[in-house]
């Protein structure tokens, strides 16, 4: 397993210095005001995912041409999505780090996802293929819907796991769904291998956020960068939760979702529900979900060649699902 | 004259229900919390100059297809940047009516904006002519870029000529020019002849912010639907202004640059520059400038075949240099 590990993170280090590297570049050409914003989230820390995601689907698929810009493209595209949404949700922190839009304002910061959506859409129209640009464009769509779905979440009387999962898979899934299926698209025209590195890429990206949503309940504020229980905290309603709220009677289940979302959910009450959640042991049936996932992810995997890059995207699938932080 | 005006209503007449219903249907089937804010901006009261620009681009290029949903796209993505744009400016009014942002909320508009953008992209996308999505992103990434320019002008020690151009250029003109290059790109891969209609159209786009600035100071508000001078008002230099800031004083022009932009010019400070501009009669200056580049723009049509819908974008051009509002 350690080895395969190694395997795996070998394959990151030769490729994310290419990756940072035309970030950088392409940033710097960018004016200087929104410049500084698309830096400070961009070349933040991340996990650059979705770029690795469309180089790996790209070169099992046999493109040997220059995935970067198109690799690039969507990392830009997730990057402008967390910089407007976080104006959405008013957060404070991304990453640890000052949201863009408190840095920076909110001007700079509408401007600058503006900015990285054109930008990703140009790099992505380079390659001269349409579909590519179709793919992006439906990639930022089911990311904004995602997002007017989580909104309107907000009225609904209960959370369950159905609306929950098509909140995630809108706002998360999707993208990375697109970034192999953009991948693949560069590679061939072949749209049943497209399709197949789609279903690897949703349900991978459908499990990277369980996972997230597990870790906000139980890692320690200095391995996520984020205080724990931040979602509770923020009103984010999310399966660890939905599970205490399914063990729960009906009628104190909906006196804590209310309190959740009208913040009247003091430090004490908070404390208390983080308690449940670890005695339920709900982070963990967090996790079992996200193995279901990630199986099936792995399972897509077999429609696709046997190259080097076939493995790299199965240990990123067990990466996804170990992962601590 | 009368007679030509009423063959580029003709045109209109024949073109905007389609257009119209066209849009009508596009953002139906947008999610409720985004479907408003774009119905609100994208069906509102508009000149609907961009669609009828690729229409006619495309007409008089030969294209005989479908142009509706890609001329379409350009109004969408013009709606996009109002609406990003009127979060920036804290707009209070649009075209005569509350800013998107005012009536739906800051959130809700940044999301419609992206949803319109994701559209207008994929509209573009379904033309398979990748050309298409490449001045789509060159189109908005000038937009934004032209966003950005204006808002680094408000450090400027002074406000000249060239700043101003290259504001309007970018805001308005580049859009423009991207309707009609888009047009052309559908209907032909000649690269020669995009770029006489790309000529046109940034030209007529330049015109056509000049003379809307130049209505500013003199259109009465029931017109217009915005207050006359609201550009003063609002802190905005356009070229009327810079014209008074060329014959006052070096010292005297400063003084009155910072007081607009600070906000402190009272009512009568304020009704003294539009009396000044009156009298020196800065706002046909400024006609007279956009009548330059209307010759430009319709000597670029020389270089586009014979066919009806020249002359419908030389009266076009006509109408942008004459309107009345």
């Amino acid at each position: 397993m350690r080895q395969n590990m190694n395997q795996l993170l070998a394959y990151f280090d030769s490729e994310l210095p290419g990756v940072n590297a035309f970030l950088e570049a392409e940033t710097d050409k960018l004016s200087g005001l929104v410049r500084d914003v698309a830096r400070h989230v961009l070349l933040g820390p991340g996990k650059r995912i979705r770029p690795i995601m469309t180089i790996c689907t790209a070169r099992v698929l046999g493109f040997s041409g220059d995935v970067m810009p198109l690799a690039c493209a969507l990392e830009m595209l997730h990057s402008a999505t967390l910089i407007h949404d976080d104006i959405l949700d008013d957060a404070d922190l991304r990453r640890g780090r000052t949201a863009a839009h408190v840095a920076f304002g909110t001007t700079q910061s509408v401007l600058a996802g503006d900015v990285l959506l054109a930008l990703a859409n140009r790099l992505g129209a380079s390659y001269d293929i349409p579909r590519v640009n179709l793919l992006l464009a439906d990639g930022i769509m089911a990311t904004a819907e995602g997002e007017i779905l989580e909104m309107g979440s907000l009225e609904h009387p209960v959370v369950d796991r159905d609306l929950y999962m098509q909140i995630i898979i809108g706002k998360t899934a999707r993208l990375i769904e697109t970034a192999c299926r953009c991948g693949a698209a560069v590679a061939t025209r072949d749209r049943q291998a497209e399709d197949v590195a789609g279903k690897y890429g949703l349900n991978l990206g459908i499990a990277f956020q369980l996972v997230d949503d597990a870790l906000d309940y139980v890692s320690p504020s200095d391995t996520m960068g984020k205080p724990e229980g931040g979602d509770l905290r923020e009103g984010k309603i999310t399966l660890p939760l939905i599970h205490l709220f399914e063990d729960l009677g009906e009628s104190e289940a909906r006196t804590l979702l209310t309190s959740i979302r009208d913040h009247t959910l003091d430090e004490d009450g908070q404390q208390r529900v983080l308690a449940m959640v670890r005695e339920g042991d709900y982070a963990n049936r967090t996790r079992e979900t996200a193995a279901r996932y990630i199986a099936d992810a792995k399972a897509a995997l077999a429609g696709l060649p046997d190259r080097p890059e076939r493995a790299v995207l199965s240990l990123a699938a067990d990466f996804v699902l170990s992962r601590k932080k």
